[in-house]
């Protein structure tokens, strides 16, 4: 009988290992040959790889080996020679000595991924994802995106939080709205999850601090550079809290660890990219009332919508907070009531504005976050002010009327966060295999 | 202006604490009350803390604290004394100084949450979901379940994996099939991901290694106690590879690091349920065929269809290996062909066969995995054998047209896993808030 016990170790060199081989070492390795450039009697050889490119040379009549047959796409496996090379992109390059093809593609790439930028257009890149996205840059974006929720489950870890893993497939909208997609559901009509909001508030009654990083669909007719139909929410929802400001608090620490595990952890992705993070170390909160007052009078622009921010607000409102303080981040509070859901706590002392927030990164929001009505028949009175009913809400409130703890949460958008802190200025950019109204595949 | 800085902190005592702090010491905490025991002038209060329970005494005639108003369901804080008492959970509890009242529950507890076990039926338990996991037992499952998870990825992270975010929504279905919820995407028609096989598939063209840990949806008509239609499912896929044993190691080692978190970091859970994990140090592997004929011969049992493996030859394939070699795992490897999807690769020496395999745990499919077709001719020589078109493929054929290195992965179900090393009998016991045929809410 065989047994597995273990990895099936192999003697393939990272590149850092290579780098720091010494001059002479024999060392084997394995990528795909990013590109080729033939310079006569020698040719440099560029591997990608996991870890990065590395840097290969041949040189002609140097042994058996010929390179003749080797093209862009061929996955090889090398053996070579480390030669030191402050030039070469880790300070080492391998001199060939052996080549072996894994396995070759069946036509030319139909883009120039070993070049510094694809000069192609979103759409075409989008198109063409499985080759762009094998374009250094391209793909970093995406290296760092696995940086931000590494970092945002490694905080809640630490501060006890549990994990939890809700239904995307449901009976009832949670938040209601128009903006949901339908489907039947063994011929019972069903709606895919626009959120797991009241999955997260029940679960604090269980775990008192619980997060979630997840998919959630939006059926919103909108095409625009910063909305998706289907995107990765990173949520958290914590009991026990005073006041909402615990939740910017919790947020806060939160940006912060996040974009330390980026400076350390993802140092080569944000090099590649040219990324200056910004700060989260102090961020100001600012009154939703107030913050458009002071973008009123400082831009002359008059107040038109007094309970509604337009896209072109936000975008004052962190240009106001960028030259006053300073400030990448603004936290705007007190949403006005009629803009947020039924379980938004209202603000006792004027309950036309909630205990809530949106925080505001290059004036874009990247997290809608507040406290919730924790006392079952506040949470009744709000559904029936709204006109709604409890139907399709039972469970929910159950959770509600066998008692849970002062709470609340917050909900960050992980594509628009990715798009923002790497300078993009198009969500689909920090998305994979983006879905909008237009585009379903691939 | 206001600035947060990060977490706003409190004097709030953790369980763990409360058991290190000195005899006398004064400590607040909060939670929710589990249980109380009056018993004459002294009582009992016990708190459910995320960090577990956590034994308060009040008694009678002490300062001016009356508790008679308390109930469970209460969220409070409290200060106290810090008493060593060796018969208490932590080795200390807390004699009542002060309580105050957060927040109160509209009704008494339909469920006797504070009972050691749940007495209430499976289906019983999960219409009340919110509050049967307020069960310490109940809720112990999920906290082993975050630990699975959380295992896996740190593990994978280790191994140069990348994490993944592919899209749940899609044109076509990866793998075919008529177990697929369709649905309508802006009047186009559009499916729901049965797995993110093809998208983890391109991805190792671009990262090598790749990870995903997301929902799936199987719209399957079983109505068993091991199948739900929507469940998690922990993806990863890996190029460079020999062959499909080392995907079978790399799974090996996964499972102990993964029990090995479990037994460290989620000790009190494991005694909560008095669980005694698996060992994973060695699995034996075994050709499918090969173990339906040692199962044949032991138990008496005909071979009835030679390319099939029936729920009952898995058990027995199990049972036949614990007894043999004390093994709780077993790899089945060469599954038939036509029991797998075209892009499983095709063992050339028998060709009815491919290079996958199953992994069984206490006789139950957790994960299937294998070698992929890397060479694009022999891929789309596959589909054209399958009587299938490159419709729907399109992106998916580029990755391969354009050059893919050799590569496999697996795919493990959460629930199921957990479900096993649990040793419970029906996967909805590992499943927040299971979707079955008949079960679309809570």
């Amino acid at each position: 009988m065989e047994f597995m016990k273990g990895i099936i170790e192999k003697e393939i060199a990272g590149i850092q290992e290579i780098g720091e081989a010494k001059e002479g070492a024999l060392a084997k390795t394995e990528g795909m040959i990013h590109s080729i450039r033939r310079m006569g009697e020698i040719s440099f050889v560029i591997l990608r790889r996991r870890d990065g490119l590395l840097q290969t040379v041949y040189e002609e009549g140097k042994g058996d080996l010929d390179i003749r047959g080797l093209k862009e796409g061929d996955a090889v496996q090398v053996l070579g020679v480390v030669r030191k090379e402050e030039r070469a992109p880790h300070g080492a390059e391998l001199r060939l000595e052996k080549v072996r093809i894994l396995s070759e593609p069946s036509e030319p790439l139909p883009l120039p991924v070993d070049k510094w930028k694809l000069s192609s257009s979103l759409e075409a890149r989008l198109d063409m994802r499985p080759i762009s996205l094998r374009n250094v840059r391209e793909r970093a974006r995406f290296k760092i995106q696995e940086g931000i929720v590494k970092g945002f489950r490694e905080f809640l870890y630490g501060q006890g939080f549990t994990e939890i893993h809700t239904p995307k497939i449901g009976a009832k909208s949670a938040e209601g709205g128009a903006n949901i997609f339908k489907l039947a559901y063994f011929h019972k009509p069903a709606v895919l999850a626009q959120s797991p909001q009241l999955y997260k508030q029940i679960m604090v009654g269980v775990f008192d601090r619980v997060f979630e990083t997840g998919p959630v669909f939006r059926a919103e007719k909108h095409n625009t550079k910063r909305h998706l139909n289907e995107y990765v929410s990173l949520d958290l929802e914590m009991g026990y809290i005073d006041g909402f400001e615990d939740i910017m608090g919790m947020e806060t620490a939160l940006l912060q660890h996040i974009l330390k595990t980026l400076e350390t952890e993802y140092r080569a992705e944000l090099d590649i990219l040219k990324v200056t993070l910004p700060s989260a170390d102090q961020i100001p909160a600012v009154r939703f009332d107030e913050a458009k007052k002071l973008v009123s009078e400082k831009y002359g622009r008059p107040i038109r919508a007094p309970f509604d921010l337009e896209p072109e607000e936000e975008q004052l409102i962190g240009k106001y907070f960028k030259e006053e303080y300073g400030a990448d981040f603004v936290f705007v509070t007190h949403y006005p009531s009629k803009k947020r859901p039924f379980y938004a706590m209202d603000d006792e002392s004027d309950r036309r504005y909630t205990l809530s927030f949106d925080l505001l990164l290059n004036g874009m929001e990247i997290t809608t976050g507040g406290q919730r009505i924790h006392d079952y028949k506040k949470l009744l009175e709000k559904i029936y002010d709204r006109g709604m009913t409890e139907e399709g809400l039972e469970t929910y409130l159950d959770a509600f009327k066998y008692g849970m703890p002062p709470h609340g949460g917050l909900g960050i958008g992980l594509e628009r966060l990715t798009m923002n802190l790497l300078g993009e200025d198009n969500v689909r950019e920090a998305s994979l295999f983006p879905r909008d109204m237009n585009r379903l595949k691939p």
